[in-house]
């Protein structure tokens, strides 16, 4: 039995007889009654247990400090209008294992600086603790998902010989002794999207979830060295489909998520972001809208004034300013921009007819900007040759994509999302840090 | 609409008008009637389409060769008592995407060292389509046993400063221009298990499941530089009730993975193992029997004649004959070995009262021999300091680690799922490049 099970049952449990057990959130009291607030991990919620001088030893309980981890048997009680509707009148009382004095996780408050210095204890705050399970059950609603819609779990390999992104700075692996493991040059992949490809033609609908990797040396607060993506590919979607598909799964996860987690979001509501279940709200229930990237232009130069960068003319990447307000105020919810110029996207997006434009799309947010990049693919053999050595790029690492146009690859399209950046947004937190369990960033390898 | 769910509700289909999109794999007939067989990668099964010249430009249809993608509209007719149960009547046909003379996957009998050299085609052979449809089941699966038990998902670090064995060839990882981008040693990760014993801290139960790596010159078929792990950890769990977990978890997953793909296991049974559903239907109705290791070595003793090794003093490591013999041949079912010597298993291990052993656990099962390897963990600080000391590692990297046991740390056990060999066992398959996409191996890193 978990402390979220009788929360969220608590009549069923009024009056019986249970054990249970966690670690000390708070002790105080003296020496003739002590109340113990327990967690256990399974919500951000503490369960109070009241304990009386006549029924155990008052001072072996004194020593159960903040961070010991106890077993508690006694009478749940409810009372609904009581400040604790719920408490355990315990009668047993056994310290399991205490905690030292240098035990840094105390009442005191504690900046999110400091916890990310100490990785390893962090998550036994209410923040991280709220973070974390958030984090969980939105990977785990993001699995069933795809279960739910026929989609194959497709794991694309993690050493790779391809660069997929055809930029971006790579780690680099080899054994200790540099025996070349492999025999050829190996990094870790920035993207499964194109193993991934591989899959959908022949699976259909296919999606990764894994964890990527940028030697990037960003010190921002969204840029991390390792991260997690989710990558579906599905064979004959076109850009409309594939966007209505990142919609669709956005809205049902994290619909899913508060719905399963009302305390976590409740808490950080309070203590993180205070319009954060509105804003969420607001983009689960507003119809996503699609701007084309000639169009977002327009209304960027329109409202020039409020921009450092204020170039707009066609070929300009979008500055993270420029998407904050196209999500966060002009649109005021989720926006899809769509129509990119292809000199600023990736080299397998499909080409439009006009020439000048791919079949991209960026999904921004309010508050976090880019959380999703995707595209329709270019399935034509030879227009995706000619723009590769448009760009000087190496054919021959990547001649096995390209011979997927010419075994009846008619037309797929995809996206990924960046998992953290995901978090980010669900929870409320600014940086990427916070929301991943041990943060890697230049300089920065903690455990 | 996919051919699984048409196969699975064929009753409610019959003279439903339907179109679909998918890959031909087979196509015949003659210039007034075609049967092409088409699949969309939902099921291993095919459904047989039926084209007469009065309704459809025959010539057309003879172009749409093995592999090309169609797309297809008619009637859908099902006779129960025929030998293709199903087809669709179909009166549009069109050739989305075609495939050059080169294709490889043709009805020719292709072998399975042919295929690893093209892991982005070999999925779209029968074979592999039923191997990874069920390994992305049996993953699915996992996470809902997880979630459906109130275990958090925790992502450890793939890249990290410890080595959490203690031994094994790691993979070292830097940027391009060697510039130390961490400032220090980075690897990747052969185990999540240290990081998730911090999460277990707090969280009480939870599981990693990612990518781990070895740079071990293995070339045997049991090996990958690459592969996936699932490993839980509990708090407050000893070894019995982390077996029982193991066990559990295997049970319900491989049950409702059977249940769910009952055509690929058909197609794996006839084709490439043929006691594959009688070995898996044991493994879930037997009870697990739980051998002590010294218990294990006097049967191996009365069993010699049998082995290459002949040596069953104390302190000598299972080979792998052995274990394949304690399950396949002695137990005839799976089984957990328990409470080996010390030195041959890892630091993090609860030392047994008789100074000799640890509380570990390996779980064998018949044909594979090694599927599971867990412990409880010893949680006193100078037990494990000891040790670590004895083993002459080094401490400071791994202080964090010990810090757990002075901060509330009272029991937690785990265990390692290698998810290719749990793959290996479900599917019949024998060699490890052939349960994950793109495998990785000493000299192979294709794509």
């Amino acid at each position: 039995m978990t402390i979220k099970q009788i929360i969220n049952n608590y009549n069923e449990y009024n009056k019986q007889e249970i054990t249970l057990k966690g670690w000390v959130s708070t002790n105080r009291g003296n020496n003739k009654i002590r109340f113990i607030e327990i967690n256990d991990g399974s919500t951000v919620k503490n369960l109070q247990v009241v304990l009386k001088m006549d029924s155990v030893d008052l001072a072996a309980v004194e020593q159960a400090k903040i961070g010991s981890a106890i077993c508690v048997g006694g009478t749940l009680l409810t009372t609904e209008k009581a400040q604790q509707p719920i408490e355990l009148q315990a009668i047993q009382f056994e310290l399991l294992k205490g905690t030292d004095e240098d035990y840094p996780i105390q009442k005191k408050e504690i900046t999110l600086d400091y916890l990310r210095e100490i990785p390893h204890l962090r998550h036994r705050t209410n923040v991280f603790r709220s973070v974390m399970l958030i984090r969980s059950v939105l990977a785990q609603e993001i699995h069933k998902y795809f279960a739910a819609n026929d989609f194959l779990y497709c794991n694309s390999p993690i050493i790779t010989s391809n660069d997929g992104e055809g930029a971006g700075e790579l780690f680099v692996v080899d054994d200790e002794n540099k025996d070349q493991f492999f025999k050829q040059k190996a990094t870790l992949g920035v993207t499964g999207q194109l193993h991934a490809e591989s899959y959908a033609l022949g699976f259909n609908k296919v999606y990764t979830f894994a964890p990527t990797f940028r030697a990037e040396m960003s010190h921002t607060s969204r840029h991390a060295a390792e991260f997690w993506m989710i990558e579906p590919e599905c064979s004959f979607y076109d850009l409309k489909q594939i966007i209505k598909l990142a919609d669709d799964l956005l809205k049902t996860v994290i619909k899913n998520t508060i719905e399963k987690l009302p305390h976590e979001f409740e808490f950080l509501q309070a203590n993180v972001k205070s319009d954060l279940l509105d804003t969420l709200h607001k983009f689960i229930n507003k119809k996503l809208t699609v701007l084309e990237y000639k169009d977002a232009l327009e209304i960027l130069k329109a409202h020039a004034d409020k921009f450092e960068e204020k170039d707009f003319s066609f070929g300009i990447d979008l500055g993270s300013e420029h998407e904050k307000f196209l999500a966060g105020e002009y649109v005021q919810g989720p926006v899809a921009v769509i129509n990119y110029p292809k000199a600023i996207k990736a080299f397998y997006m499909y080409q439009n007819d006009d020439n000048q434009t791919v079949a991209a799309f960026d999904l921004l947010v309010p508050g976090i900007g880019e959380l999703i990049g995707g595209s329709q693919r270019e399935t034509n053999y030879e227009k995706l040759l000619a723009r590769m050595n448009e760009l000087n790029m190496s054919i021959e690492p990547l001649q096995w994509y390209l011979d997927l146009r010419r075994f009846g690859d008619a037309m797929s399209s995809g996206f990924g999302i960046g998992f953290e950046r995901l978090v980010m947004y669900v929870t409320g937190m600014s940086n990427i840090r916070d929301v991943i369990p041990y943060p890697r960033t230049p300089g920065n390898l903690k455990m």
